[in-house]
């Protein structure tokens, strides 16, 4: 981690850049797995898995039997956890139900807006080392809330067949139960395409390595939407001698330990914050069993010193960071003033991993600076709306002399007819009827 | 227009397909612009002007007074339906402010989210033969209620070097006054990418020629949020015995004279209405100056007769059309049953062009079956939702548990950390502080 001290504006991108990959190398390979799953459907599927991960499981649904088995593997600390933290998450999103709109913006002219659930979605769960069931419970609750008729969940499993014990909770706890142990891109195309026995939906959602990124990206090029554009997770801290150095390294770290290519900046208007933050880092790495990654994530981390706040709001501003951690005196007055960013995190006692995990607020947030213009995943995720428009006779008619002047103006003649017919039966309609 | 009676489930995919157009053709002319604006900025898009267009304005920017001078060119009696369309679409659109969300989830544990606006937006508004003034309200009018600090309008102007005068009265009745002279990919590229003379924005809205759509897709891919996929303009009626088929006939073509690629499609429980639909479209044609195009539009179009409403309704949530006109008795018993649709349009006397200007509903609508997963453009396209969370001491201590095993079990010791040092302070902190 470099330190940089009132660095000129030149410098701001080359200090806000993320960490880019060129997934073009993976491109064929991902298209291949799409256009053979389309094909081919489940024995596709089957092949893809036994070439890539040199096994497949006889069956791909999760059975009954397996997902309320899964209580058993789960300790009870655990189950737990997961039930105080889907408790919360629930409430906060539960609190985001949108409310119907209706105006009547002249007399006899109704306009409603309408929020409907999304009929059919599907959730990505990686496994491997890190069994990611939190983000279960990030997707499936909201899933859930909104309505949605039919959710999908593609997971891979082990090579004992096996779907981790602690995602069947969590998804049992959601009121999941079609679950698919299938990984990476082709599972992606199952719920994309559909298969005989994975359900197509309408929009994929979850996180994945560059394979299944890639997939969704693809994919949704063609008819499938999807959650977000994805990259390596980052935090930055806003700091300032109010801060104590072991709290914000512990912060910078939880972010590190995601993966090699996450990225941690501090920025901060103290030198001496600066240096103990550095010194804090260096030392608690040394502690921690994921130290390999937490290093190659360091590499991509850097410390930034302003002398005021103005320019600290500006420097977070740019950067639009996914999590934005306050760790400041008076942090709701630096909070105020923040424009890009997906959740932030208030005050010393907010740490990032708070909101991973079981605060209420969604842990799926735009990264790369996408947070300049995308939110997070939350209940509208799973929605989507459609406006209505009601006129009465009398309605149309207050309004057919705006709707006939722009349409002329516009060239559209048919768009005036639409309004003549139905008020003045005009010639086309007495030839008719004659 | 061909009517089908009845047709089996297998035939329905064919009956709601698109009229699908591949642009990889144009790729790598978009993409070469793209290069070039990215990298050459207002010289090169005076260039690729001249190349494209055969000419460039003198100067880029619209001036204020070319802006002021508007309203000499545009008759009263259009300033009055424009103001009147502007004044019902401000009215619904402001209704959609959403409501900030806080819910203390623990005791001490804080969630909220509030919206925020997206800070820099850009709006294409197409030239050509229909100037769409129709549509710059409907992006600018929720963008300037949004409160984004900066709107930026790219449009072509004529060979005389002017931008339409209704095109420059509705951005002055909107507020809006960045204009700049410039039409097809080189416009997407300048409010992506930025130039000397046009602000680099983090969205962009519009609709436009393919090159723009494509321009679009292409920066989508790379930082720049754009308001959604574009295809070619649909429309769905579902009409019953009680529908005048001239009312149906008027909808359908005022659908078809958008372009030779637009659909309409008419899905019915009465043959005797079909053929007289059928018999309207024929006839109301032959009056229409746009004839050529509605005639090549009519060749994508179809109607579908089933025998009961419920297949009616199947059929048309599977299409997702982005207009759907309900022209039957008791139509929200039709509508309270769709889940897939862009806009609605309720009753004999709600035609369609009475949403594409006046009404205060919104008309940039998701095409193509996006509508089963996207909304169209509403106040919300110009805001993003940042999430909160603030944590007291006790706050966190309450939480601590759950985050700790949450942390353990997915293998992420310095999440856990961040909690143990905070409360803890945990042999690292004491290390540090000895």
């Amino acid at each position: 981690m470099e330190i940089f001290v009132n660095p000129p504006k030149e410098q701001w991108p080359e200090l806000m850049a993320r960490v880019s990959s060129n997934d073009d190398d993976i491109a064929a390979i991902v298209n291949d797995i799409l256009r053979k799953v389309k094909e081919g459907g489940d024995a596709a599927i089957r092949q893809i898995a036994t070439e890539v991960e040199g096994f497949c499981p006889d069956v791909l649904q999760v059975t009954e039997e397996e997902i309320a088995a899964s209580e058993e593997f789960v300790s009870a600390k655990l189950q737990r956890a997961i039930n105080a933290a889907a408790r919360n998450i629930r409430e906060f999103h539960q609190a985001q139900t949108p409310v119907p709109v209706e105006v009547e913006t002249m007399a006899g002219v109704v306009c409603r807006r309408r929020a409907i659930p999304i009929e059919k979605v599907g959730l990505y769960i990686p496994g491997g080392s890190a069994p990611l069931f939190s983000t279960l419970l990030m997707l499936a609750i909201p899933a859930k809330l909104a309505g949605c008729k039919e959710i999908v969940l593609c997971t891979p499993c082990g090579k004992d067949g096996q779907v981790n014990p602690a995602v069947l909770y969590a998804a049992q706890v959601c009121g999941v139960s079609k679950i698919y142990k299938i990984g990476g891109a082709q599972a992606v195309a199952a719920m994309a395409y559909g298969t005989e026995t994975v359900p197509k939906v309408m929009k994929i959602f979850g996180p994945g390595n560059r394979f299944v990124t890639k997939a969704k990206q693809a994919v949704s090029a063609s008819g499938v939407a999807i959650d977000m554009p994805a990259g390596p997770s980052e935090v930055m801290v806003m700091a300032d001698e109010n801060a104590r150095a072991s709290f914000v390294a512990c912060d910078l770290l939880s972010q590190a330990e995601h993966g090699p290519d996450s990225q941690a900046i501090l920025v901060c208007n103290d030198e001496i914050l600066a240096n103990e933050v550095y010194m804090e880092v260096e030392a608690q790495t040394e502690e921690l069993p994921r130290r390999e990654i937490v290093e190659r994530a360091l590499e991509n981390s850097r410390i930034v010193v302003f002398d005021d706040v103005d320019t600290m709001v500006e420097f977070a501003n740019g950067y639009a960071s996914e999590h934005l951690i306050i760790n400041m005196e008076d942090p709701w007055s630096v909070a105020d003033r923040i424009t890009a960013a997906g959740s932030i995190f208030i005050g010393p006692y907010s740490p990032e991993s708070a909101g991973d995990y079981a605060s209420g607020t969604n842990h799926t947030l735009p990264t790369m600076g996408w947070a300049a213009s995308f939110s997070g995943v939350g209940l509208d995720s799973f929605l989507h709306y459609i406006t209505y428009q009601e006129l009465s006779k009398k309605g149309l008619l207050s309004l057919s002399n705006v709707i006939i002047s722009m349409a002329d103006a516009e060239g559209l003649t048919a768009h005036g007819n639409a309004v003549k017919v139905r008020l003045y039966n005009n010639k086309i309609e007495r030839r008719n009827e004659d």
